[in-house]
């Protein structure tokens, strides 16, 4: 009964949170992997700072080599962060023959096919269930769960800070900038909140879903990014009129072998599950061939959540390891990515429209859905108390992207269209 | 590239399903797996009998020690249920060095740890995702995903059949048996009903998901279960006007080391997340200490759904095979069970009671629920319009099963209260 000793990068919220569970739950995990395991060196920032867990100050450390060229060191939990001095320290503990468990979904979406090939060839385990969905194991769902299906969709949730603007925004009726201000406060939103709003966390969480969904490596240059900034009251009441809620949704989707992925707010249907997904929780919505419609639900940060899965991991590597199989987790990537053309990529579009007000407006707008061969499913004239023009609501029918461009450029040109107020994908 | 060669045992359904994928992803899990699979014999009841897939007929036999005995095959995948039969079957073929697959709720349920423990002495998987839900992968998650986490509190909507009943109930207004009657018709009802909406097929789901989740070995025998066939149009109506919706839930909780698992029709508020789960569809709620709040959402049955499940263990046995680790997951009931007794079992309750309608009615009534510790959240007396006796409607706060049970009993001794026509638990 060697115990198992994990060298800990990172000592903030979540590592805090490793540290309760692997302290808390000993007799449990030792239980179920037959070792001990323990935290032996922590790599901190500060070292003098203080801690809300209570943790030998001997095993605190300012220098990462301290950790990675340790010996009796087995596992790396690493929950820092950062992106290339965190690749080379990885890569140095993984020539080392130590094990990764990391949360840090901007190192698996840019560096994730380079890591685990170097994991595999040294024998190594790399997993990263925490990456994505905090609390939801949905990484080993769809390595494992779905290995025999066909994934053809997959829509997520994956960004808690989006997530939690919209819904209060669609409760409450608050404006983005009041509800983001709030976020701020509560601790839901960064300082800088650019990389969740901007949805740029949430396509980093989607690079990694679609590349094991599809078994094909998607880049996070592949992703179709925008948004949520430019979402407004306006925009979720009609959505909430026409029976939609708007989502910050990842969507990676598979016709025949071309793929696509995106994050953008978007309609969901209210009767769609995935719609009623609220707050700073999570849900991952995956559509196989075979096994059809699954969603799977949970918080997706915070210390405990995010902390269960990366023990859960540790748990993987030391079962792993007493079965001599590390590092022989196959290469999910075993087909080669075709990525859709726009003209592939279709979806029902929501779109606002403000435009002058007079006698066939409506037919010149119609004609343009028309020439491009887009069909549309509804037609809306809201009241317009101040008369300065009026509004259109236009839903369409399933239309390709190609052909939603080339609608968006021919209003540019018509002077009866004054502004494309919002247009959204949209869903269920 | 030696091809791995399956038995499968059953060609109904999902027998028909685990054909149908097993030969349709042929390439794909060939990728994954590095070997070819194939269905070498198929055991069925009549060979002369029509199929809706295209078969070899050289393949299906009438007789399983046929393949049971057939030294090239090297995993049975057991999809014909039955249990003291099909138990000696299995034992036979473990003891043959045969790995198992199997989608059979009543096996496990009864007999799970006698054939795990004879898997694991004699070095074969014995794998059963597909018997619980479906589709869901969340026999895996329960084991894998949930491993470093305490878990507290497993609810589900296990039972399709069931769930259609009670989603048609509460959207339609119909009646129980009106319903029923229709399920038949469809198909998503057996014409002995009994099993399901008498809830012994959700107790045996129960015990398999308490087993895994509090890592003791729960017995069917300790489920406390009471079906859906008293459940009443006017009991729904209730419900939906308190804010509540009728769901046939197994409920597994634990506190401390104590733990009880019920099936019972529940009061479950709207805003639960469980209460939205619709139709055929079903849902395993999992509360963890550390983890919070999850669910898992999909197909509860079906032929493509459930063999979605019994492929992936199939992939995941020839891994195990790869890598020389069959039959080393190590059993997960380390711990001892205690069961609560009914003092430590607390819910909220709905009673709708039929009563007197004079003065001092209610306070004999408030009296009564007094005596016994049980704490009123609200009491709403509607209007009767025949004026034969009043109706009362009563939730309490969290309240013992004990002390519920002597309320029940000074009721029935009492002479104002004519009948005590609903009792239901609360959830959320």
């Amino acid at each position: 009964m060697k115990p198992v000793k994990v060298g800990l990068f990172g000592l903030g919220t979540v590592g805090t949170g490793v540290v309760r569970i692997v302290e808390g739950h000993h007799e449990d995990l030792m239980s179920q992997v037959g070792s001990p395991i323990t935290i032996h060196k922590i790599l901190v920032k500060d070292r003098a700072k203080a801690r809300s867990v209570s943790i030998d100050p001997s095993k605190l450390t300012e220098d990462p080599w301290e950790i990675v060229q340790d010996p009796e060191i087995d596992v790396i939990v690493e929950v820092m962060g950062g992106v290339e001095a965190t690749k080379e320290l990885i890569l140095a503990a993984l020539e080392r023959g130590k094990h990764i468990v990391t949360a840090n979904k901007d190192l698996m979406a840019l560096h994730g096919p380079e890591l685990l090939a170097k994991a595999q060839q040294k024998g190594c385990d790399i997993f990263y269930e925490a990456s994505v969905a905090g609390g939801i194991p949905i990484i080993r769902t769809l390595i494992e769960g779905f290995s025999s299906d066909r994934i053809t969709k997959i829509m997520g949730i994956v960004n808690g800070t989006t997530n939690y603007i919209l819904t209060k925004m669609s409760q409450e009726g608050a404006d983005y900038a009041d509800v983001l201000k709030e976020a701020q406060e509560l601790g839901y939103a960064e300082a800088d909140p650019t990389s969740d709003v901007e949805g740029l966390d949430a396509a980093r969480k989607m690079t990694i879903l679609a590349t094991l969904g599809f078994r094909a490596t998607i880049d996070l240059a592949d992703v179709d990014v925008k948004g949520i900034s430019s979402v407004t009251q306006e925009d979720i009441r009609y959505a909430k009129r026409l029976g939609y809620e708007v989502k910050l949704l990842g969507i990676a989707e598979r016709q025949d072998e071309y793929v696509s992925v995106s994050v953008q707010p978007t309609f969901v249907k209210t009767s769609h599950p995935i719609a009623s997904v609220n707050g700073v929780f999570n849900a991952v919505y995956v559509h196989g061939e075979a096994v059809g419609e699954t969603m799977f639900y949970g918080p997706g940060a915070g210390e405990l959540p995010t902390a269960t899965s990366i023990v859960a991991d540790l748990v993987a590597v030391v079962k792993n390891a007493k079965l001599g199989v590390n590092g022989r987790q196959a290469s999910i990537s075993y087909k080669e990515k075709k990525l859709k053309s726009d003209k592939q990529i279709a979806s029902k579009y929501f779109m606002l429209l403000h435009v002058e007000d007079r006698a066939g407006v409506l037919m010149q707008i119609a004609q343009v859905f028309a020439d491009y061969d887009v069909s549309i499913e509804s037609v809306m004239q809201p009241p317009t108390p101040d008369r300065k023009g009026a509004e259109l609501i236009i839903i369409t029918h399933e239309a390709s992207k190609d052909s939603m461009n080339r609608v968006l450029q021919a209003f540019q040109d018509l002077s009866t269209v004054r502004t494309i107020k919002s247009l959204y994908r949209v869903e269920g």
